[in-house]
């Protein structure tokens, strides 16, 4: 039996109730306290017969809200939306440093989202989402530098993505995360990105991967603004909160703010700050207290849920 | 700028240093402490032109260790790794639950991981992990159920997977986790699985997604064993400690066992718990109390180092 060993941190008390309940379960409808239709509600995945025959797209709903002190010039993230072949999402994020060299971080971002928007349709690129990034950041001339997450839905249920740094996406389905990007990092809060200078990444650094997506499945696609204050958890109960794309974009940004401005908050960023020794001096920490907050930073999110094709729709946008 | 907004949890202290040390670094050589060398220095990412070539394959270190009630019958996990193509490793975990119904939970697992084995060169399955975990389950015929993860690389890199329930698999370069399967349960304790019964989960359930791998990739592969005793960036440590895959496999189940059988740890699965709301009673949380603890369970960890050709190995295994 799988069965747990948990206890109190102080000497142990009564978890008889736990211990039960965390046996690990068999899947058998005479023991389950859930119907099999409770269980898999929206979990009509298709054989791989169907799959080819599905013509599924992305509808996606957008919001942006910028760093409270870029507010005049709409923060240094850019994004785009497009309806081609089955949707096309991504998001750039400007690295805020380069304002240190009066560069404005947002040029770069911007212009690498044009680029790749032109080049959707390109022959060389053929959905290939990494030379896709190649092309777009051979044709970016601004200086700077910024992460990059992009994602290409093809008809078939195929989402393929293509990943520099630390934007990220996640696949929810049925009321769970099932795919997550991972973000990469040369060291903390010094992520991987595409730039203009040559020691930068290329597309080659790409995290490349795949996932089969179908209907109903929601992809939620954002800048660190969104994932830095903003648990897994709490995107998937937002998510079920908001059933329309707009307001669950709009919804899970203004969480993600209120969040980046809360010095109480322990965020995923602050977490993460602790894991890599970053907290409050040790008498303080002897003192019971810890480095927690949220992240100010510019917040971009797409939801994009995977529909049949006449409910989608086929706009091109580029922020 | 991207400044984090970090403070303690009582009244904030000096923190200067944090606030610096956080400003997202652009990459730009002449900022940076470390050079382009020390950087980037695994990561010699292939072209699309040159994938085609590059003819890569896994090489595989195992190591199981049974839940401490189950060391007679070698515990209720199983596992497979194969020479086959790019090489192919799957890992089972034969559900706990059954044995209260007087079903002993490693026959399924062990049946579904032998019929995965000989399934694996069927003209049907045609390299698709999904299709294989189809065969298996339907050739199976012992009562009980298994979650199930299985990998196959293809010689150009790509590396296929399909996943159901809490089995997982991560992909490591560079020192960072680039790629992680996500965890699919009906509830807490009670994951997606692969059954004798009708009610339970199929191949259609199964997520299926693919990652591109280059030579020096890390495959970790294990059962809920290990990624409920073990958190990330400790399978990234433990993978820098040891080179040898061999070492690397038997150092994951240790540090595994080792947590789970200490209850002062919090462990990613106590973690998890208290997420869920399992916890101390109230007056113990009061008093600075909490759940933690590792978890008992078999332990089964597979690490797989992308290499040529000449360097992998041609076993076939089935435990």
């Amino acid at each position: 039996m799988a069965v747990p060993m948990l206890r109190a941190s102080a000497p142990p008390g009564h978890l008889g109730a736990l211990f039960h309940s965390n046996v690990k379960k068999p899947f058998h409808v005479q023991r389950l306290p859930c119907s099999p239709t409770e269980l898999n509600p929206v979990l009509q995945a298709q054989t791989d017969e169907t799959r080819s025959e599905s013509r599924l797209s992305l509808s996606a709903g957008t919001h942006l809200i910028p760093h409270p002190n870029k507010v005049d010039k709409g923060g240094e993230d850019a994004f785009l939306v497009s309806g081609f072949n089955g949707g096309v999402i991504a998001v750039a994020d400007g690295v805020s440093g380069w304002a240190e060299q009066n560069v404005d971080p947002s040029l770069f971002s911007k212009e690498l989202m044009a680029h790749a928007l032109s080049f959707l349709e390109d022959e060389e690129v053929n959905y290939n989402p990494r030379i896709l990034l190649k092309e777009a950041h051979a044709a970016t001339s601004s200086v700077g530098s910024a992460t990059v997450v992009v994602a290409m839905l093809e008809r078939d249920g195929i989402l393929r993505i293509a990943n520099v740094g630390d934007c990220g996406l996640r696949v929810v389905r049925g009321g769970q995360i099932i795919f997550s990007t991972s973000p990469q990092e040369h060291y903390f809060d010094c992520p991987y990105q595409l730039s203009s200078e040559p020691v930068g990444q290329t597309y080659q650094d790409a995290v490349v991967s795949t996932v089969e997506v179908i209907e109903k499945d929601t992809v939620v696609m954002g800048s660190d603004g969104l994932f830095d204050n903003v648990f897994d958890h709490e995107i998937v109960s937002t998510l079920a909160e908001h059933g329309d794309i707009l307001e669950a974009a709009k919804a899970l940004a203004d969480l993600a703010r209120e969040h980046s401005m809360d010095p109480s908050y322990d965020s995923p960023y602050s977490i993460e700050a602790r894991t890599r020794g970053l907290d409050v001096p040790a008498w303080k920490k002897a003192l019971g207290f810890k480095l927690t907050g949220g992240k100010l930073d510019d917040i971009t999110v797409i939801v994009g849920r995977v529909v049949r094709p006449h409910e989608s729709s086929d706009t091109r946008q580029c922020y």
